[in-house]
Formats: C-alpha cells, sequence, structure tokens
C-alpha cells in the first residue's frame, strides 16, 4: 500500500483519539454481551407512530424541505424551541440569539472553532464528556479541570484557578460544565454554584457553554434554572439537543446566546456542513407542533427512572458495598462508580470475560484520573438485564478483589 | 453589550470568511429580483412523491433510524452506492474504503482535519468552488492556485509550481480539483489531464481530493472515467453528493478512497456530528432502492439542458458580444463570464439596480484575480426568467460601457 496519505497526514490527525467507546464497539457486539458502556436511550421509548405522523410534511412543503436550508435553522422549529425553552431561559431568545445544529456535537465543534487557538485552555469538570474533551482537544484546547462533587462542578476552586493559570501566561477561553446530571459523574450544580459561576465569568471575563444534554430527563426533584437565566449579560451560550427528549436519529440540536457569537458559530458551521437537513428539522418540527415533546416526555421519564431505580437495587444486591460507592443521579443517563481499591482496566477486562461491558473511567478525564472509577448506563437495558449485568459485574469484581 | 465573547474569539473566528452569497442574500430577496447568485437546484425537479415513498421505512425500522448511526454511516446506502459508483469508480469499493457525509461539504472539512495544519499549501484550481477555499482556508490552508482553461486545470504546469513551492520550503498537502463542469468556470478535465495529474501525484507523493458534485448532471458528450479509476495506488479519495441528483435537503455526501484516510476522516467526523441523520440516509437509500435515481436523473438532466440552452442563447441575444466571452458547460450549474473591460463589482451594483443578481468572481480566487468575472447559475430559474434577467444584465453592461 502507498504510503502518500500516512505521509501526508495533519499533525491532529496523528494526534487524534478514537473515542474510547468507538474503539470496544467490536468487543461489545460479541453475543451475549451486556452493555453498560454506550450512552443510548432505549428504543421503546422512541415514539416511532407520532414521529410518522409528521412525515406527510414532505408531501405538502416538500420543494421547500428538499432544498438547500438557511445554515441558521429551520425557521419554523426556532420559533417553536424559543417558546418552549423559555421557562428554563427566563425568556424567549430571539431567532438570531439560536442556531440549530446537527446534534448539539457540532455545537461543541463550532465552539472550537470559534473560540479556541491551539494552546488554549478551557475550564472543563473533572470528569466531563469524552466527546467534547475530544472536540476541543482537536481543535488544540489544553484544559484546566476542576472537580465534581455531588453538588456538581466545584466551582469555589476555580477563581485560584484562573488566577494561577494567568499567573502562568496561559489564555483561558471558556468554562465548559454539564450542569444537569453530568456526563459521566451524574452529579447536579446548585443553584449556588450557578450563581457564583456566573459571578466568575463576570469577573475573569471567561464566557460560559452551558451543555444541557439531560436537563429535561429528570426523574426526582425540581428543575433549577439554567446558568443562562441567571446572566443577563450575554456570557453564556445554552447547548440542548433532541437526542434525549425524542431521538438522536434526527441529528438536530440547538444553541442559544448572544448574536455575537451565534453569529460566529453560524458562519463556521457554513463551511463545515452548510445547513443542517430541513427534512429531520420540519419532522421534528411537525412533533413539536403536534404537542407530542410535553406529552411523551413522561413516559421516557417513567421509563428511565423505573431502570435508574433497578440499577441501583442491583448494586446495591450484588456489588461488594465496601468497595464500590455512587450517588444516586436525580437524572440523566449515567451511574458513576468510585472504586478505589479496584482498578478499572484490569475489571473492564475481566468483566468482558463474564460479558458485561461498561466504560472505564480514565477517558473522561482531561489531564489523567479516573483509574477507579467507571461508567455505567442504565438506560438502554431492561430491569431484568441490568440486574444480570451488574451481578456479572459484581462476581468481577470480587474476583478482583480476592 | 458586554464584549466577553469578542474578546475572547480565537483568531479564526477573527479572520473567518463569511460566504459572499450569504452576505447577499438580503439584496437578493427583494421582491422582483432575478437571481443567478445561488448555486442552487430548480425545486420543480425534485422527486417529492417518489422521496416520499420511502417513509414507512420510519415506521418499518423506527427504533433504528431513530437511535444513533453509526459515524461510518448506513450500511444499506453504502452498499447501493457501492454498486451504483462502481461504473464512474473502476470497481466496487468496499464499505470501509467509504464514509457518509453532512453533505459533500462536510467531506471537505473532514479533509481540513485529516491533512491541513496551519501554514501548509492545498494545490487549487484558479478558480474554484469558493466554500472549498474557506473549509480549507479555515483549516489554516494556503493556496497554490492553477488556472483552469477549456480543458480543466492546466496539470502540465503543476510540477514546476511544486518544484518551485518545494524549494521555498512549502508543504503541499493535497491536490483539490472539481473534474467536472468545474465550479465556476464550467469546463471539464480531459482524459489526458486526469492520467497526467495521476503521474504528478505519484511522482510527488501529493494525494489528491476529486471533487464531483456535478459528475452525473451531464448534458452532451461521455462520461470520463474518475480521476479515482486512474489510480490503482488508492492516492485519490473521491467526493460525492446526493444534492445535485436527488435533492440537497437530504444532507447526504459521501467519500470513497484508500481506508487509511477514510478511517481518519471517520474519527474526526466523530467529534464534529457523531454520525449524520440514519433518518434522511434511510430515505435516501429507499428512494435509491426503488430504483429512481436511475429513471429520475433524465429528467433533471432534460429539465437542466433546457435552462442551459436558454442561458446561451439569451447570452447571445442580450450580452455585448464583443465584450463578454464564454464557454458553454457540458453538464452543471454554472455559466462563468469573462469581461476584459467591465469591473465585475460596479457590474454587480448597476445589475441589482435593475433587480438581477450574479456572483461576481473575486471570492472564486484564493489569492487574487477574477475581477473581470461573473458566475451565472442556469438550473435555478425558468428559460423566460432567465432571459429576462440576462436581458436585464446586457443592459447594465451596456450602461457601464458607454
Amino acid at each position: 500500500m502507498s504510503k502518500i496519505w500516512e505521509s501526508n497526514f495533519s499533525n491532529k490527525a496523528k494526534n487524534v483519539r478514537p473515542s474510547p467507546i468507538r474503539e470496544i464497539l467490536s468487543v461489545i457486539r460479541q453475543p451475549g454481551m451486556i452493555s453498560f458502556a454506550g450512552g443510548m436511550p432505549a428504543p421503546e421509548v422512541f415514539p416511532v407512530k407520532e414521529f410518522h405522523k409528521g412525515v406527510d410534511a414532505l408531501l405538502n412543503d416538500g420543494p421547500n424541505l428538499l432544498q438547500y436550508g438557511t445554515t441558521e435553522g429551520y425557521p419554523p422549529l426556532k420559533e417553536f424551541l424559543s417558546g418552549w425553552t423559555a421557562p428554563r431561559m427566563g425568556r424567549k431568545v430571539s431567532l438570531d440569539e439560536m442556531l440549530l445544529t446537527t446534534g448539539s456535537q457540532q455545537g461543541l465543534d463550532l465552539m472550537g472553532w470559534a473560540m479556541i487557538d491551539p494552546g488554549d485552555y478551557i475550564i472543563t469538570e473533572d470528569p466531563s464528556y469524552l466527546a467534547a474533551i475530544t472536540a476541543f482537544h482537536n481543535h488544540g484546547s489544553r484544559f484546566i479541570s476542576i472537580p465534581v462533587d455531588a453538588r456538581g462542578m466545584v466551582v469555589e476552586i476555580i477563581p485560584e484557578a484562573i488566577e494561577k493559570a494567568r499567573a502562568e501566561g496561559k489564555n483561558i477561553k471558556f468554562i465548559y460544565t454539564i450542569v444537569n446530571f453530568q456526563n459521566p459523574a451524574g452529579s447536579t450544580m446548585t443553584l449556588e454554584r450557578r450563581k457564583k459561576l456566573v459571578e466568575i465569568s463576570h469577573k475573569y471575563n471567561i464566557p460560559i457553554l452551558e451543555d444541557d444534554p439531560y436537563g429535561y430527563v429528570r426523574y426526582d426533584g425540581e428543575h433549577l434554572p439554567s446558568i443562562f437565566s441567571l446572566d443577563p449579560d450575554g456570557g453564556v451560550i445554552y447547548a440542548g439537543t433532541f437526542s434525549k427528549i425524542l431521538a438522536p436519529g434526527t441529528r438536530i440540536g440547538w444553541c442559544s446566546g448572544n448574536k455575537d457569537i451565534i453569529r460566529k458559530l453560524t458562519v463556521f458551521k457554513q463551511a463545515t456542513d452548510l445547513c443542517s437537513s430541513p427534512i429531520t428539522q420540519a419532522l421534528v418540527y411537525e412533533y413539536c407542533k403536534m404537542g407530542y415533546l410535553d406529552s411523551h416526555l413522561p413516559n421516557i421519564i417513567a421509563n428511565y427512572r423505573e431502570k435508574r431505580d433497578a440499577m441501583d437495587a442491583s448494586f446495591r444486591k450484588h456489588l461488594p458495598l465496601d468497595e464500590v460507592s455512587w450517588v444516586k443521579p436525580e437524572g440523566g443517563f449515567f451511574f458513576w462508580l468510585d472504586m478505589p481499591n479496584i482498578d478499572a482496566k484490569t475489571l473492564f477486562d475481566k468483566a468482558i470475560e463474564k460479558k458485561v461491558a461498561f466504560v472505564i473511567g480514565a477517558p473522561f478525564f482531561a489531564n489523567g484520573g479516573g483509574e477507579h472509577n467507571a461508567r455505567m448506563n442504565f438506560t438502554f437495558s431492561s430491569p431484568e438485564v441490568i440486574d444480570e449485568g451488574v451481578k456479572r459485574l459484581g462476581e468481577a469484581m470480587r474476583e478482583m478483589l480476592k
């Protein structure tokens, strides 16, 4: 084989990190494997029939939906979202304060384009969403990582971290936080910390990217105000997605924020994919217009609440409780296991032998760590499968601890 | 307004070029305006009903299509494309030699990720597709531009250009060519030059990106072998799209090439949008499976051939023929006007007064030029509207030449 490609790759290509989840796909697909690795919604809660009711839009407005759309996004869907998100945003954002994206993942990449020069720093939670770390890393970012506890990101230590970094000449471009039911740690940032974070943003002139893919999937307790709603000065951009409240296959997410940053993201989006599909944007809009977003969400929540409770119960039943701890999340998709005496990588290999998969902690840490953590998804499998999988995991742990 | 965003923008964001077509949108949308500016297919040739027939796939395979898809793309559509493109590719490419993308625009961005470090050079045609120039520019590319004549890119001068550039320490990463009915110049690369280009690629170890959005939309003459098919060593990556042979709203394109480069593009795609929508991929597949791609293409070609001939006739009727020249393209979407004594920018302002729009030549040139060129799209408007628009343009030209 010719080396013509390899010898011409960019440095980015030489250093790019493939997703660890992707890398274990062939392992996960083995027959009989129970996987808690992916972050996938349960197929049984997809509102297939309701979503399909919108397809006549393709006949009625075919020439428009089959044409190129605007880069900014399908206006009727933006109008809908502006109203639907208003309670969380504190107000209706205007259409030029919103960009529709090809999944909220694209919003992360576009933030890289707009904000990050190679060598710049992003303040991230430790641990954090691994595909966000990768997206920012691809743009040349480095990371100042702030721990997460049961009340979310430990924002109290951010000022000192900023001052130390700036004294070292580091250029910090934004603060990235997954506010609700954090991926992977599961915790939610308290209102007090949200307010404190906005103060820090103002004081140090560092904007905030508030990523909220799971925010509407809450099983207990009350919704908290978004960080966006707490900052009247427009220093927060909020990223949302239909992946968890409707279906990932739509590949439709959104960013809401100050016009200046939305405009920059839009210009970069044009060079990356011109526009998201007007077809899926219209299908999502039709679904929303018929009221299904609100009427179906309780089904999703009920399904996942039962599974969360099932996994929690299975943990208590099957895991060595003096060796493993976790916080029961109020929403979202994941449990995060803390196992101080268990090496996650060794446990993974042993678990795979027993036909159960999870994601080891390390890839969620931008600057190292996570050797004794495991992320466990509870939304995809049935309570029965969850119990069997956790039982296998417990056996693997006990064998290791012998 | 807080300056929190602007003061934290990346250098890329400070230097990003918004599309000139986007910038004139508000002008184009004025009532009564005839626009030859965009590169849009005609809405009347969209196979709305045929495309809609595929929507039951959403009911039949709903849980699968609403879930996350693989980054590599929807396997049935890849299987179909592998067969359908075989005559042009010289063989059936295997599934791991193909990546489905969110429009072929995403393929360009991914090539930037995989190949370009800031300061690297790309060999481009002069003029070339402006959103390709922008995508590569955003990745920090500079350009070595090679003129286009009636036989396509003037490949004969590339060796000297490479040697000169290398002597100056420049790092050339790939050669970018739009082989058929080039955007904007309209010309098609001859078979002789295609072969010569592969020789150059081998000799200098520089791979080729063969962009072919218009290749299946040919009005006269015979299809030529792709450059991909002429290089058994795998140094050519081919980019195709459904935008012009079905509809842009699907946002589905593809890249075919050596496994190494496809794998790199795939890893970068994961960080930019995880996957393209399985919904639109499945809708496109259903349409293809029913045989409509082949049965409908002649309708598109007949519609556009008539419009191309109409614009050519209107040019001869209304333009000052001793001041304007053009080559009648054998396919594609555009005429390219050469107007040695007319400043395109001044003409544009005068034309807008007369309610007709086009794109000035300059943005298509990576290193300057094009001050006396205009790109005219003929696919979108009816022959009657084309005639009226060209008449207005001719009046604007005559007033300028007085």
